[in-house]
């Protein structure tokens, strides 16, 4: 039995739930995003079934998320690479993080920050409109048709 | 059979995945950031069944996201109020709207686009750094304990 399916709707929202919905996706991404690329390492970082997995990586690869290539031989073993659409990824799992962050921890708070490696400050991801980098004021915000 | 739960994971992303991963979640959520708050409305905007729909806003009520008052009697209906934590979720459909637009709409692109109904501007939203307001460049974030 396949869930109802919304990788044909015509609102952006929908389709994204089409493929971050599948339960698992979004944890896959991050262990990809974090620079994990080896299956086993995955694997066992996340606890998941192989064949679960195997077939999160397959949807990944197919929608041209991850790229896949082997590594080793006798036995195969493979890793993957996010394409430009994986790591695109980032923006969706940024907001989550901190949708959690602020919301999902009650009492004292989530455990760990992200942080720049580079220099050492915290980074708290927030959604702004991309052209005034003024927050969006979703109550006035409407759905049209695309004018451009 | 209950599939893993995430709920008290360490990490926010794992956290909100068992939220928004709830097939149809994000789709609920939606519609009441668009405004349709009663039942009826809702359930007939996304063709969804009403056992699935009652569960849905059941889970996002005991999550404290939405609030529920009867507006009518015999037969007895309801209405669905976002609270601030449903409200949050803003962030992550935003992110999710950008994600889908940018990447599943192969060729023509998204038919649809966000304004500001004030304004009348078309509205993208971007994941920034809360303080500094500039891109994140997700290959330097790491994740450690929380400092603060």
């Amino acid at each position: 039995m396949r869930r109802t399916r919304f990788d044909q709707a015509s609102c952006p929202i929908a389709r994204t739930t089409d493929l971050f919905g599948d339960w698992w996706t979004p944890l896959v991404l991050r262990e990809l995003l974090y620079g994990r690329s080896r299956f086993d390492q995955i694997q066992q970082r996340l606890d998941i079934s192989r064949p679960i997995l195997t077939q999160r990586l397959r949807r990944l690869e197919e929608e041209g998320m991850v790229t896949r290539r082997p590594y080793q031989e006798a036995p195969e073993r493979h890793e993957y690479e996010l394409t430009p659409k994986g790591e695109a990824a980032w923006g969706v799992l940024a907001a989550m993080w901190r949708f959690g962050s602020d919301w999902l921890f009650p009492g004292a708070g989530p455990p760990v920050e992200l942080f720049d490696r580079s220099t050492g400050r915290a980074v708290v991801p927030a959604v702004f409109d991309e052209s005034t980098r003024a927050e969006i004021d979703h109550t006035r915000v409407g759905v049209r048709a695309r004018q451009t």
